[in-house]
Order: structure tokens, then C-alpha cells, then sequence
């Protein structure tokens, strides 16, 4: 399908030109760095995607001019055409060199133990001890480098930032200054990503969150807990009733489950074992310990078990909007998209082995159904198999749940990615991620094999034989969660929703206190269709009022004076800049749900 | 409006003349258990709300055949034509005449020592110690009674049935067996009561909840805590679907907040000052406690105050379909009616007090309309005013508030009782019961203002005068909870609801396996009209699969053989009896809609 981004494997970065480029670029910034504070104590250095960092513990916090300047000598030192110099040696000769540096001491000890590379992470083996060195600036390293600094293109190099991070990570440890760059093959490339850069910050869904009012994260409340305002609140419940509707068109089953139950359920999941430590702390009524659901798997199979099913019965696709909480350190939560409580549009479906496969392609082409009908249109898949080592479960089934995966995939004509033995160890699964208006990925579906659930639950079903057997079992969720998508979405659209999912979809502006009951007139008409309309009764002259209206991304104007009242019409302006001019009010309200319907 | 119970203040029960008779009953059926059983030990025995019971400690339990035998006994007592005759004595000399009777004894004790009646209920003043006797019973009793036994209908009492109670409600007390009766003035009036004790109990909706595969309550997931089944499940989607559409439509914003909040929310709010029992034990994050949300409001109120509001920003009404969980013993939990979690339809108006008259007319005629759309037609409201004892916030806003809760109730045309001084100490409310199918009220909507919590968390706007005021904020709700709403209804429709919320409407019912094809082409057609239809494909036969889609309520019957498979016909039976044939799928779809849209 023309609108799907395939993406085969590619060569890995860490082979790649541009990885062995930031490295190099990070060795000249700590160069420059040095030359301009000769105590500065030098941390760590690596590439990392789109661009490179480097920490160091400085006598001072630097300044947007310090970046300048220290950018600058960068250009000159890759100008100078250094050779970048590799030598081995031994542990002592690197103590040596670097006597003055207490985190590369610390690093070499670390090398020399073995189990970690110059750059702090765990090795399998036990590395070799070696230094890069350009021009007069030495750096305990295993590259991979360029091969003179002049293979840096110095047009395409740009600092962009200084943020403070523990050495290590830790936050016992000192606290350095990281500066960030960034570094491309060419100037295009380095506008183009800094222009993407601009424009991801302008789509930053928590700015936008606040910009239009969608939705806040109250410290009063708790960190990593949405509160959602009434637009925000209105493009979820739109979101959720088309979400719904369709599931129910779809064969799906609508469920309700509680947000507590007892701590015996996770338990018998065996969710206490492997996952408390995502898990809330437990309550206690009446003696018995309650815990506020991680996930809302052990409910549906409750549903399930409450009755004896038959072969017949098969397949059940039981849905639920369930909020579920799970514990994440206060450091990682961000806007939306990491919270402490989500909404998944979570679905269980249980199957026959026979039903398994047209099961599986079924949710993969309704997944992509409703994502479509969001506007997104790109997407790359990934398809984790099965880690023998850890892995739960017969084999036989591991391999026909992959392969029912693998086909919904190539039927779908979704390029894909294999991540290979990166299953959970409870069975193989497609993630789906949606490639946005900027080219960046985003984490959306998922459709997960459990072959663990149904065997602690005891599940079964009566086959045509009058035996019992074991149902398949397949945990999906579409959008992931409300609170994640909408996050999503608000950076897709820059917060300028489709009509259909705009809260506010038209905004009547008067341009004089004389024209606002006629303002109202037509309001009131627009909404007996169901249209979501607001009047702009302020003071505020009309290009104040139009101004506002285009910073609240909605679709239309609607501007109305004398010329509008006399004649019944209205003045059409849409927030995209087009600028239709008067027509009557039918003319309007049938352009309007003509873009609706049209999912403009 | 015609269709409104108006139920002015009537003669207080405890003064009717069926009070007395149901009262002497008991005294009657104490009298015929101890001739029967004369060791038996009496506790009390009190009439109550259609009826009557006494408490006995007796050498084994009762049958059935003890019941008709009390009952034969009773008849010929209530002929012998005995007169009540009542004494008033000295505690010594009752002391005397209960000396074989220990919970009679207790009883006098408590009398003497004032504060208790003779059933053990507190009382203001020191009461007399009196007792009755007619024939050979004599109870410590302070009546009222008939004169004679003769004055009770032998043909219009009933006794029902045989439970256990603790001596005093306290279960470390003995283990008492009730006897429960009813009497009435006339056979007929009895027949009609057991008529509706029958309905009642085919009603149940933890009978039909169970039937209808509707929902269940599992202890493995804990007491009060429902899982919604898929049938039951799309009920209550459909009724949220049809009331948050309604929400749109009349003026209200859609919020969500978190099930969860920091413990320091309901301390702002005073909820842990006065509302901890209900409320569950904390759960510990990050060193913050959070408790698992008891109600909405301070997370509607942390919206409201994200921002400055203006009184042109006013009224704001915000719902949300919060879930709540509040402790209740396990002892009180009673199906949908009384749980643990439950869905408000909740909402929160904040307004000016200039507009606050015309948002409590407009809440009342809003819960009106969509209670009706449910088919719910009899009310009974209540007032509940101020307690100057014990109520917070200015008189002369409670006399405004109070003011506009009664013009809202009289331009409704709605019967109230007014519970003076009943109101909780933050606001004046309305109480809005359903008079269902068999008479009895339900507790559904509330429309509350509250004076506490503005206040506590400080909430304001900036009124014309540059000035921060206070506004009006107004708690409601008007199904009440969806668990409870969803319990009503399924008692007031006996499970068979209006095909618009029936979770099937319509079931094909193929004559001989050769109609199986066609059946499943008439239900895809029908569903893609958006119809809920199922195949009943099993090998029973058909009048096997009518009785079984009668027993499931379904509306709409649809049975095809080889005549309908011919002439592209189904032959409709209604759930109701009626039988209008063979006919068209078309003209079926047109009746059916017809139907969903007259809310049949």
C-alpha cells in the first residue's frame, strides 16, 4: 500500500559514516572544551542518535555564548585536517595520561576489571584498554572514529544545548553539565533537522496542552496523573465513542471491570511475581488486601470463567476502556505519553486454534482501520519472537501464534522489523508504531500472545470432541492508551485536530456588539446539528478575535457584520489560511459536514 | 403532568389503623408460638413496612408446616375475639411476670434505666413500663393496638417466612429465628401484596442479573465489586452512549480525572475529617499517600481552578463518568444497589448567583427528560433543608438555594415531601425517587449544592466589578450510579428492556439446519443497520429456541423456514406475545426502527 512507510533493515547506525562523524565531533567539542577551561574534569563522550554529547564538570555553568564560542574553535579544529590516532595500552600507562581526570581513572579501573566499556556499560568481555587522540587531545576510547577531522563537514555541525546529568547516572554521584550537538553530512541535513526540531518543539503536546486547554498534570493531584479539561476531555470522548462504536460494528464485546481487586487475582496471574514492582501498594478491607489494577487481563478472565463455554461460543472479544495504574519513577513521566494512570482500549480475544489465524489478520486490519480513520497513515510494525531461554509454553503453539503474526503482516503489506527472541516470555507479539507528520515513530499498537494467563487461570472451553481445551489467548490494544494517543495526536496535528475531532469546530465573530444576537442565532442553529460552536462575544476587535480563534486551531470562522446579518449569510475563514467568503448558513453547515464526514 | 405521582404528606403510618392491626398480628402469632413451643424464649416484635415479624429463641428450627400450624392458630385466636387490654406497672412487677423471659427482662432493665423503648430503640424521655394481653398473652409492650383480635381480617393475614437475626442486631448476641408476616384489611389487598411479593422476586435483579447473563459479583474479585458481562455491558453502554449525547447537547463539558489522588486533596476537601470510614486506606508513592477517589468534586475543582475564570466564563458544568469506591460492610453490599465501585453520572455546575435559580430549573427539567427517555414516568421528590444546629455556610444563601430547589420542584409539577433540617451540613438537596412498575421507590437522581468545598479549596471568579466572588457550585447526579441505575431497571422492566437497550434485539430462529445460510444473510443485513442480532444455529428445535429466546427477553423473534427462505421473508413473534407473521426483511426493519425510535 502506497501510504505505508516500508522500512527494511537498514545499516545499523553504529556502522554507519554519520555515527563515526558525532563521535569524532564530540572528541573536538571536549577539545574545545579544554582549551577554554584547562580544569575542566571530562566525563564521557558517545554518539547518539541525530547527534552526539559529552559531560564535564566545569568551574561554571556555561552560557548560550559559551556554546558559540566553543563551536567556533570546533570548525577550526576540523579545519586543522588532525589526524584521529588509535593505540592499545596498558592499564597503568592510561592512569598516567589521564592523572588528572578522576572519571576516566575511574573508567580505566572499570575496563581493567573488566565488564564495562569506557563509557560505563556492562561488556560481556573483557575490553582492551585504548586512547583516540586528534590534534592535543587525548581520549580513553575505542571509537570507531573518522579518519582526519576534516571528514567532519564543519557547516554541518551545531551545539544545541546544556543540561545538567549525574555522573553515572546516579544521583549521589556529582552533578556534570552535558552539552548536546548535533552533526550531518551536509547543511540541508543539518536545517532540515533543526527545522524538525523547531517544529517538535511547537508540537510539544504538553505546551500545546496548555496552549488550547486540553488537559493539566496537577503535583496536588499527583505526578503522572491527567486531569482532563473540557476540550481535551471532548476530543477524547469523540475519539472513544468512534473507538467504541466500531468495536461493536466489529463483533467485539463491550465489558466493565473494577479498578481494585483482590490481591489474589495477581497472584494466581502471577503478575505479584514478575511485576509488583509496577504495581500500586496494596489496600486493605475487611482483612483481606486490595491492590488498583496494573492491567485489566485478570478481570476479563474472571468474565470468561464465570460461565462454561463451548467450541461454539468462540471466538470472544471481550473490550473495555479500563484505567489501569502502574508505578513509574516521578524522573520518567513525560506529559502524556508516560503517566501513572492510562486508559488502554484494551481487548482480550479468546479462540480456537482453528479460528487462531483469521483471528490474528482480523485485529491487524481493524487496528489499521481505525488508525486510518485518525489520519495516520504510516506505519512500521515489529514482530517479536520467541527468546528460548526464558520462554513459557509449548513451541508448537509459540510457532503457529509467529507465523499467524508474520502473515497478518504480509497481508497487510506492512514492512517489518524482527526483533528475534525480544518476546516477553509469555508469547509473541506485533508492536505498531505510527510514523508521524515529522518522520518520528510513536508507539501505538499492540497484539500479544499469552500463553501464560490461560494456564494459571485453568481456562478452557468444550471442544466438538467434549473435551476440554485450552483457549489462545490474545491481549490488543489499538491506541495504546487515550491518554497516550491524544498525546500523540496533539503533536500529529500540531493541535489542529480534524474537523470531526476539533472540541470547538466553528467560532462565530461579530464584529460589532450589534451583530452578536444574530451570532447567537446562527450558533444555535449550527449546534441543533450537532456541530460544536462557540460565540466570540468579547470586545476584542475582529482581528483580535480571529487571532485568537486561529491559536485555538479552530477549523472555522465564521464572521459576521452587517453585510452577513442583512443577508442570512456568514464569512467563512478556515484556520488552514483558505478564506471562502460569505455564504448562506446551509451552504456552510453542508461544508461542514461534508469535511467531517470527509475526516479533513 | 398526568404522569407524576403526586404524593402529598399522607397520615403517618405509625398512626393507621393497618399499624395497629399488624401490631396485634405479631402479638397474635407470639401468642400462637408459645402455646406450640412453650419453653420458647420472646424477643420483640414489631410491625413494619407491610407487615410484621417477631423474634423467637426456640428448642429447633421452623418448618414450613410450623408455619401453616402458627398460622391455623392465629385465625382461630383472631375469631376468639380477645380484647387488647393494656396496664401500666412497676418494673418489679413486670420483672414477675417476664421471669422466664430473659430477653424481656433485659428489655425492662433498659426501660427503667430510661433511654430505650421496649424494642430496644433509644428514646428522649424515661418511658412507662406497660404491657398488653389479649387471651393468654401478655407482652411488655406500649401498643397501639386493636381493641379486640376480631378487629383483624383472618382471611387477609399471611405469615411469609422464617429468618435469622441477632438479639439485638449484635452478632456476638444470640442467634434469634424472625418470623415474618403480613396483614392487610381485606383478602384482596393481601392477594394483591403476595401478587407483587412474587413480581418482586422475579424482578430480583441479582436473579435476572445472573439469568440474563447481565453481570456478576465474585469473591475472588471482592464483595461489591461488579464485572460487567458483555449483555449487560452493552446495556450500560448504550444508556451511558445515549445520556453523555444528552450531557453534549444540553451545555455540558466532559471531563476525566484520575481514580486516584494524593491524600492531601480530601483533606482540603475535609473528607478526612468526616467521611474517612467510607473511604479506602491509602496506598503509598514515591513517600506521598494517594487514596483511591471516594467522589469526583476535588478533581473537578483542581480543573475549574487551572485557570482565572470570569463571570462571563460562567456557568461552567463539567461531567464525568467517574467511578468511585467507597467502603461499605460487607454485610450491607446487596448486588447492584449497595456496592463497593460505582459509576457516577456526575456533574458539577458552577455558576453565578444570578444565574443559580435558572441552572436548578434547568438541572431538574435535564434529569426529568433523560429519566423519561428510560421510560420512567412516577416520581417522588424530596426536599431536604437546613439544620441550623449543624450547618455551615451563609442562611441567606441556603434560604436562595432552598428557594430555587422548591420553584424548580413546583414549575416541574412534581409531588415533594420536605425532610426539614434533613440536609447534610454543607447544602440544601433535592431527592428524586422512580415509583417503578409494582410501586415501589428508588432512589436515582440527587441535586445538591454545597457550601463546603468552594470555600475550602478557595474557588472564585472575577465578577463585572473586578472583584473575586464565590460561585454557586451544585453537585448532581441523575441516574445515580450506573451499577444502581442498571439494577433499577432491570427490576422496573423484569430484565425485559425497551428494544433501544435491549443488549439483543433480535433473534433468527432457522426452522431445520437448511435455514442456517439464510438466517445468517437476513442477521448481516440487519446489523448493518446497526441492529444487535443473533442466529440461534444450535440443533435444538424451534419452539425450543422460542422458549429460550423468550427466556432471554430478546424483542424481536424471527423464525425462518422453508416458506421465508422463498419469498425473502422472516416470520416475526414479539417477546410479548404478539404474532404479526410473515413480512419482508424491509418492513421487519422499518418496524423495528420504528420501535428503537418510539422507545418501545
Amino acid at each position: 500500500m502506497a501510504d505505508q512507510v516500508i522500512k527494511p533493515k537498514e545499516e545499523k547506525y553504529e556502522d554507519s559514516r554519520l555515527y563515526r562523524v558525532r563521535h569524532s565531533a564530540a572528541h573536538i567539542m571536549a577539545q574545545a572544551v579544554m582549551e577554554k577551561f584547562p580544569e575542566a574534569k571530562i566525563a564521557i563522550g558517545p554518539p547518539i542518535e541525530d547527534g552526539f554529547y559529552y559531560d564535564f564538570d566545569l568551574p561554571r555553568p556555561l552560557t548560550p555564548e559559551d556554546l558559540e564560542e566553543i563551536e567556533k574553535r570546533m570548525k577550526e579544529i576540523i579545519k586543522g585536517r588532525h589526524p584521529f590516532q588509535f593505540r592499545v595500552l596498558e592499564a597503568d600507562e592510561a592512569r598516567q595520561i589521564f592523572k588528572d581526570q578522576p572519571y576516566k581513572l575511574e573508567l580505566i579501573d572499570g575496563l581493567e576489571q573488566g565488564g564495562m566499556d569506557e563509557d560505563g556499560n556492562p561488556l560481556a568481555e573483557k575490553p582492551q584498554i585504548s586512547i583516540y587522540q586528534q590534534d592535543t587531545f587525548v581520549d580513553l576510547c575505542r571509537g570507531p572514529h573518522v579518519a582526519q577531522t576534516n571528514e567532519i563537514n564543519p557547516e554541518a555541525i551545531k551545539l544545541l544545548s546544556v543540561a545538567g546529568a549525574y555522573w553515572r547516572g546516579d544521583e549521589k554521584r556529582p552533578m556534570l553539565q552535558r552539552i548536546y550537538g548535533t552533526a550531518w553530512e551536509t547543511k540541508e541535513e543539518l536545517d532540515q533537522y533543526l527545522w524538525k526540531l523547531e517544529e517538535a518543539r511547537k508540537r510539544d503536546h504538553r505546551r500545546l496542552g496548555k496552549e488550547l486547554d486540553l488537559f493539566s498534570i496537577n503535583q496536588e493531584v499527583g505526578p503522572g496523573l491527567v486531569l482532563w479539561h473540557p476540550k481535551g476531555g471532548m476530543v477524547r470522548h469523540l475519539a472513544e465513542e468512534y473507538v467504541k462504536r466500531e468495536h461493536i460494528r466489529h463483533g467485539y464485546d463491550i465489558v466493565y471491570s473494577p479498578h481494585v481487586g483482590r490481591a489474589n487475582l495477581w497472584k494466581t496471574s502471577g503478575h505479584l511475581d514478575w511485576y509488583t514492582e509496577n504495581m500500586y501498594s496494596p489496600m486493605e478491607v475487611e482483612g483481606d488486601q486490595y491492590i488498583i489494577k496494573p492491567m485489566n487481563c485478570p478481570f476479563h478472565i474472571m468474565i470468561y470463567k464465570n460461565q462454561i463455554h463451548s467450541y461454539r461460543d468462540l471466538p470472544i472479544r471481550m473490550a473495555e476502556w479500563g484505567t489501569v495504574y502502574r508505578y513509574e519513577r516521578s524522573g520518567v513521566l513525560h506529559g502524556l505519553l508516560r503517566v501513572r494512570g492510562f486508559t488502554q482500549d484494551d481487548a482480550h480475544l479468546f479462540c480456537r486454534a482453528d479460528q487462531m489465524p483469521a483471528e490474528i489478520d482480523r485485529v491487524l486490519q481493524f487496528c489499521l482501520h481505525i488508525l486510518r480513520h485518525f489520519g495516520i497513515n504510516q506505519f512500521h510494525a515489529y514482530l517479536s519472537t520467541r527468546d528460548p531461554e526464558k520462554s513459557i509454553g509449548e513451541e508448537s503453539r509459540w510457532n503457529e501464534a509467529t507465523e499467524a503474526l508474520r502473515a497478518a503482516l504480509d497481508r497487510a503489506g506492512l514492512g517489518y522489523d524482527i526483533d528475534e527472541g525480544g518476546a516477553a516470555f509469555y508469547g509473541p507479539k506485533i508492536d505498531l508504531k505510527m510514523v508521524d507528520a515529522l518522520g518520528r515513530e510513536w508507539q501505538l499498537s499492540t497484539i500479544q500472545f499469552d500463553f501464560n494467563e490461560p494456564e494459571r487461570f485453568d481456562m478452557s472451553y468444550i471442544g466438538e470432541d467434549g473435551q476440554e481445551h485450552r483457549p489462545y489467548m490474545i491481549h490488543r490494544a489499538l491506541l495504546g492508551s487515550m491518554e497516550r494517543f491524544m498525546g500523540v495526536l496533539i503533536e500529529h496535528y500540531a493541535g489542529a485536530f480534524p474537523v470531526w475531532l476539533s472540541p470547538v469546530q466553528a467560532v462565530l465573530i461579530p464584529i460589532a456588539d450589534r451583530h452578536v444576537d444574530y451570532a447567537n442565532q446562527v450558533a444555535d442553529r449550527l449546534r441543533q446539528h450537532d456541530l460544536r460552536v462557540e460565540v466570540d462575544a468579547s470586545s476584542n476587535r475582529m482581528n483580535a478575535k480571529i487571532r485568537a480563534a486561529q491559536t485555538q486551531k479552530i477549523p472555522y470562522m465564521l464572521v459576521v457584520g452587517d453585510k452577513e446579518v442583512e443577508n442570512g449569510q456568514v464569512s467563512l475563514r478556515k484556520r488552514s489560511g483558505e478564506n471562502p467568503g460569505a455564504m448562506s448558513v446551509d451552504d456552510f453547515l453542508a461544508l461542514a459536514q461534508d469535511e467531517i464526514e470527509k475526516l479533513v
